[in-house]
């Protein structure tokens, strides 16, 4: 006769009363200057309904059990398919007038990490990251040289004229109007306009992060923000928190800020929400950099912080929490 | 009658019992599997040659009153003008038989940085890090818009056969049939071949650090390593230290190396070589990661740290420190 089964509920940060461990989930849409006076309220609305549909689609995958790294990977992806948002179709578009694509993502077991730059014909950027994740040896790959790889693993190809809108067409010759109109040099305000993102806690405490980005409009010479650099626009790691960023992408790069919550969390004990007002608030605000960062916890405490008008953004977790909004 | 100057010496970290401030500089080739029994004394002697060359370049603009960027930059050109050396020309070779370059560059000051990935045509890609950190408002351009840039900034361009060596060619060689007889997906053995680099502290008390590399021998589908990501391969910041990186680049992009030595001095006060010690030692050496890195702190300390057999560098500083070496 065997012994009985010693049953033990070992306690983890943020766990239920019932002993269920603790689900949680954001995103984001972008965040800057986004003017409430110009926003018309069915633009609005269809906004929240975009950032609401991937919200509750990564969080289904949650609560049916599933990872973080999926559900981050699947509401990036329903963010880059809106073609309201600069990720995928609807991305801003080079001087040029195409669309050139950067995404990263990073499982915080591990951790591993994937990350491409300049890709043009991936329908989503932010499934070839996760295959570099998955499937090769390397974090980065860029340009032509990652398309051969998706190829290679089959993943769905587009024409670059997909990832173009009207609207996007629009706004370039408006940038390059003022452009040619203002300082030679000065990058035209309001240029910046953001990224897509999620970050989530899964049931098993993993944590997982995810950014995907068109850019920023009029772009030349290949430039590429944060949004594929893991350290600068995503990061995730198990012993702290999991991180996604949006904004003024050189900023970003430059104080390395996924990175940052992560040390300040791990190093100086900070809680995550401390230590994303300080990057966020004194030290991005301080080098001028605008925009802001989604973060998870490992007790799925979720932090939303930016130093601009407004961030599209959501949130939902297992204590019953949900809301999407925009200023 | 002008009252007589008063002068006061301000003590600084590492200042010279005459009040003069100390200067420093650290470059490193690579580092590695470099088996000693394998190494003919006069390729010894040429790569302790190579490396006494650009230390000795770089000390002496530190020692005419430069800056530690100028200092950082002309040793990183002369690396990569060797061909001894994983780095402009001599730099490996794609799986398809050709160059492809990485660099970045960042001034403690600021911060300010730039960095460019998958170049094949400019002679020095260092000098293009350095101009898009000059001359843009961007941080990271990448393959053929990094080269546009360029062009118009007029730098000097090279065919790629240029960086091509036949050294380079047998190792390419060796690599593929070395895969062919291997497990698929498995990565040949020694194909990791480190990197240059190369930080300093400069008069006025400016650090910088620059890195350059042609990545993995063999390398496919445009893969990009830690060189010319910052906080990675590369990270500066005048408040703790300059820090370059060399290795298995993977791991490094996942470790955000670079940044972590900087964040481990600010927010756990630990010393540099403390905090190169627990990144190089302990963390990256969990994780798997071969290679190390070079530092240098505000007090012009020189830290060289690195968890395989050998990393080509040198030292020199104004307490008459001068030394490369090897093993």
């Amino acid at each position: 006769m065997r012994a009985p089964l010693l049953s033990v509920i070992v306690e983890m940060p943020g766990m239920h009363a019932d002993g269920a461990r603790p689900l949680a989930i954001a995103i984001h849409g972008g965040a800057g200057v986004i003017d409430r006076t110009q926003m018309a309220p069915e633009r609005e609305a269809s906004y929240l309904a975009g950032l609401s549909a991937a919200l509750d689609a990564g969080y289904s995958i949650l609560e049916r059990g599933g990872s973080s790294l999926d559900a981050v990977a699947d509401a990036v992806r329903l963010l880059e398919d809106d073609p309201q948002f600069n990720a995928g179709r609807g991305a801003v578009l080079t001087h040029d007038g195409e669309a050139e694509l950067d995404a990263s993502i990073m499982d915080g077991a591990g951790p591993r990490a994937g990350a491409v730059a300049g890709i043009r014909h991936v329908k989503n950027p932010i499934g070839l990251a996760r295959l570099i994740m998955d499937k090769s040896p390397h974090v980065m790959l860029i340009g032509q040289g990652a398309e051969k790889f998706a190829r290679e693993q089959g993943l769905e190809f587009v024409p670059n004229t997909y990832f173009r809108t009207p609207y996007r067409e629009e706004e370039l010759q408006r940038a390059i109007h003022r452009e040619r109109h203002s300082d030679k040099g000065a990058p035209a305000p309001g240029t910046i306009t953001g990224t897509v993102g999620a970050v989530a806690l899964d049931r098993a405490g993993n944590l997982a992060a995810a950014t995907s980005t068109g850019g920023m409009t009029n772009k030349r010479y290949g430039r590429v923000g944060d949004s594929p650099i893991i350290g600068a626009g995503t990061y995730a790691n198990n012993e702290s928190c999991a991180v996604s960023a949006t904004g003024s992408g050189e900023f970003f790069i430059r104080s390395v800020v996924a990175y940052d919550i992560h040390a300040l969390v791990q190093y100086k004990q900070l809680s995550v929400q401390d230590a994303a007002k300080e990057v966020v608030q004194v030290k991005l605000k301080r080098a001028g950099g605008d925009g802001g960062i989604i973060a998870i916890d490992r007790a799925g405490d979720i932090v939303l912080e930016f130093n601009c008008e407004g961030m599209f953004r959501g949130a939902r977790d297992s204590r019953g929490r949900r809301d999407v909004a925009i200023y």
